[in-house]
């Protein structure tokens, strides 16, 4: 089988899972536990935040507050640094952030949305002009996990700075983190990552955040992670997550990016282009492919796909079960309104190959094939 | 090693992590995906929820969100259930609970905390006169974590509903489910449970809550969890909580409930009565026997304890970082000012022995024996 849905989530990396393996039924300790076994945990912890950390900034200038996902670390950034005036936001967040985001429009918060370009990426003119003195918080994804559109968080954050330094600026980096070669610069407050984006686990994520950055606790309690996140830490999902991390990693994230650009092109390269049209940039992340085919339904393609041993989706995996039938950043786009219905999302992985590249363009052109002559 | 901080995590059980291995590398899919190995997950834990319920109430009944702990759980039940007018909690809360209605009455809701019994239970007519028709939550705590006294949550929320029928009511079960034999009574309307306290994995918990229930997401984002808890559902963790909690309830609690009860009570009848006085009560939940040890510090003899291969707890786990000296909930119960400095907890799982009892008490005897000693 091939699965190329490595944006949804990614096949655990078995190096990882065994480096954590000790972490299940031998040392099982509670990390907050005053006695050796439970200190030595909450210090290997240490350990795991700095590494995580380590691979896109400096661990001394950034803290880690590990949550149970990517949707929590959002959910921290926007209902945390945007509690006063108005936040700015795009169209092209992933529902963590825009439903966030509309709820806490809600509560009261006035939240402006910035328009994308036609790949995804958004309008950073029209963010700008939305950011005023009253901007508390501006969120921009950093990579679109529809489209695969890079943001240029660096680039914008310092924009929005000048144009109000006291504004926090926060990005969604779920697509980004291990895949995209990137630091963070000095004027991103805030970063959410994933784990199972990358060969960890789900449920573990985190938001990185500058240390002199106040912020409020989004789950209160005991008061692990500084304080800022309570609840008994989740001791195997960090370390395979920190273990997942260092291999994506391991001697940068550069050779994986040339590895997975090389998929992505070749099977660019293999489809049909009067069945398909390109939705993803050029200049996109390489990791992520979405195409438009004509003419047909992009989940009656998948499950045909699925039948073939080729795993795809359509936009994103998270908002599938809304039961919306258009993608909103789709839309947001402007994607002609006859492909809205047959978008279709390719999304890899370091270890996918050249070969399952060719044989899943052979699948995708087949199948739409089939369907187009039998819709018409 | 003995292993007598039960309370504050257990050991997965093996045979849960076996039922749930296929979910790590094999079943990996994102159970929102549409193709058919994601569908089956989503099936896969549809199953898993309606079983977790189903031991203590009916599923039909009853709902289930699956959050990343009992702390998440409880965070949504306060700040979700109490939107409105007051808030009625104990003293005896876990931080989870406590914390988080601080902070609702922060953000301007008013709370009231009722007075516990000197066993750590709540003094259910103080609790009952704290309640008015501006109720909009009542929370009361089932199994006190820290003395193991049990509220009658039952009754407790017959007598709230009896003054207002509007009110919510809420149970922090997480040292009850999996461990006390009980079904959730009519007048209960939202209930938290935990996975690593009854032989499950860290990062994960759940909140049953009725279904008729309309309750706020707590975490915004792509709708999982019914779209009650949004985030990509951590399917190893439920598989392994589902797994675990099968095997406690196999055949009902109370045969695991009779065994840990000899464990206490030999316990209790070695220790030496010139040393030890019993803090928890003796119809409280056997899991748990909190002892004050006169003229000696917890954390000395906890270390002391360590030393000789036996690990304990001084308190909660959950609040041993938050660098205060005396527990809230002992000073809450009365506790004598020479015994707060004292007060250890040991606590239980139903693989603990007598052998292990008769040899814990020999231990907890001889190290506060030479503490005090050397301190006269």
């Amino acid at each position: 089988m091939i699965y190329f849905d490595n944006a949804a989530t990614t096949r655990p990396e078995r190096a990882a899972l065994e480096a954590a393996n000790i972490y299940l039924e031998e040392q099982f300790y509670n990390p907050s536990a005053l006695y050796a076994e439970g200190y030595n945990l909450h210090r290997k912890l240490e350990g795991a935040r700095r590494s995580l950390v380590s691979h896109i900034a400096d661990p001394d200038e950034f803290g880690i507050i590990i949550t149970s996902c990517g949707t929590e670390a959002d959910n921290q950034a926007i209902f945390c640094g945007g509690r006063r005036g108005n936040i700015v936001t795009t169209m092209g967040e992933h529902a963590a952030v825009y439903a966030a985001a509309q709820e806490a429009g809600r509560r009261g918060i006035e939240v402006r949305f910035a328009n994308l370009n036609s790949d995804g990426s958004v309008d950073v003119d029209h963010l700008l002009s939305l950011t005023d003195d009253k901007t508390s918080l501006v969120s921009v994804m950093h990579v679109n996990n529809e489209t695969g559109a890079i943001n240029d968080i660096n680039s914008i954050s310092a924009r929005v700075k000048e144009k109000n330094p006291r504004t926090l600026f926060h990005s969604d980096g779920v697509q980004a983190y291990g895949k995209i070669p990137f630091t963070l610069g000095k004027n991103i407050d805030m970063y959410s990552v994933s784990a199972h984006k990358i060969g960890g686990l789900k449920g573990t994520g985190a938001l990185l955040k500058r240390k002199k950055l106040v912020l409020q606790p989004f789950i209160w309690g005991g008061g692990q992670e500084a304080g800022l996140r309570s609840g008994t830490e989740n001791v195997f999902g960090i370390n395979v997550f920190a273990a997942a991390a260092d291999i994506r990693y391991s001697g940068g994230v550069e050779g994986s990016f040339d590895k997975v650009r090389a998929v992505q092109a070749r099977l660019w390269e293999l489809l049909d282009k009067d069945l398909f049209i390109r939705i993803s940039p050029e200049c996109g992340s390489p990791y992520i492919l979405t195409v438009g085919a004509k003419g047909v339904r992009g989940e009656t393609i998948l499950h045909m796909c699925d039948d073939e041993g080729l795993v795809i989706g359509t936009g994103s995996a998270c908002s599938s079960n809304a039961a919306k039938r258009y993608s909103r950043v789709m839309q947001a786009c402007g994607l002609r309104a006859d492909l809205l219905d047959g978008v279709l999302r390719l999304s890899f992985n370091p270890h996918n190959t050249l070969q399952e590249a060719e044989e899943a363009a052979g699948i995708l052109n087949k199948v739409v094939r089939a369907d187009s002559d039998m819709m018409k």
